[in-house]
């Protein structure tokens, strides 16, 4: 038997993505959404309604999405409850600290160790925000073998039916390797 | 000290999200997919490159999204690197069994347990798939106290940086809770 729970945004789980974007004076400012994803190979799509972050886009041509990690659950959720428009030092009151991206205008967040630098395409036809992927950089800090290790990572995800952070686990599986076994 | 790895498709995590359809015999289809992600309070997107989901999906106006799980890894990767034009049996062959949505014209897959019951909108300029959900239903298996329960779920994600699947861990924060601890 299935329970019918109506019309909700539950694709399930959804990335914290934390979105680094410099003002119109050249002030970093960060905020945390979950509506987004892979849009094509080089490109993100963020849903966003209007925000700092959205204005600071479209004014430098650039932003970048980090992942929130389990270390920085609480800034992270911090940024995305409180606007700069209210709280114009939140960056400080967060603890977060940001270097000027090599590629692009906009901030890398130096307490979140993986991001996507990204040149602003477009907002598409339905308002939402497309980048392009410029480069991906990670901290070292979070690398075996100069790959990204998903325990030193420690990404967390948004659960949308509990509004939960979760850390991952285990690994389970390969892809494109553990179907073949059925074939 | 960063390192930087060019352009890479690497929002963290990504979702595995298991694409349900009739083709036009009514017979059911599943393929799995990282890239995509919540479009919109009520809306999906998904970027698919041609496939039979695909023609579905034009065909009969309508797919589910299920999210794979740590119990149903192999036959989900399964389904994603096998055709179902090259193996008109691979639902047969993953062991997944369906029943037809209340609500839309596609197949819930009874194997998994979380899913978004949607109505195809429209491919959007950039050619992805958007679909409206009209229902999310789940298999009470996964629930407790009505509600869902994110370790009887047991859903993965994909980590684009290893191709890995990875289940998910412990409950490390609240969201729009935690954050105001620094207000």
């Amino acid at each position: 038997m299935r329970k019918n729970f109506g019309v909700k945004p539950w694709v399930y789980p959804q990335p914290v993505l934390m979105i680094g974007t410099y003002d119109e004076n050249g002030k970093p400012n960060l905020m945390n959404a979950a509506w987004g994803g892979q849009y094509d190979a080089n490109q993100v799509m963020l849903c966003l309604s209007s925000h700092k972050t959205t204005d600071n886009i479209k004014a430098t041509g650039a932003f970048t999405v980090s992942f929130a990690t389990a270390s920085t659950v609480v800034p992270c959720d911090y940024v995305g409850i409180v606007s700069a428009k209210q709280e114009p030092n939140k960056m400080e009151k967060a603890g977060f600290t940001t270097v000027k991206s090599e590629f692009v205008n906009a901030p890398i967040i130096e307490q979140l160790p993986l991001t996507l630098e990204c040149k602003f395409l477009k907002c598409n036809e339905d308002g939402n925000v497309i980048g392009e992927i410029v480069n991906v950089s990670a901290d070292e800090s979070v690398l075996t073998d100069g790959n990204v290790d998903y325990k030193k990572l420690d990404a967390i995800i948004f659960d949308p039916t509990a509004a939960a952070y979760i850390r991952l686990g285990e690994k389970v599986g390969n892809a494109f390797k553990d179907g073949a076994k059925l074939k």
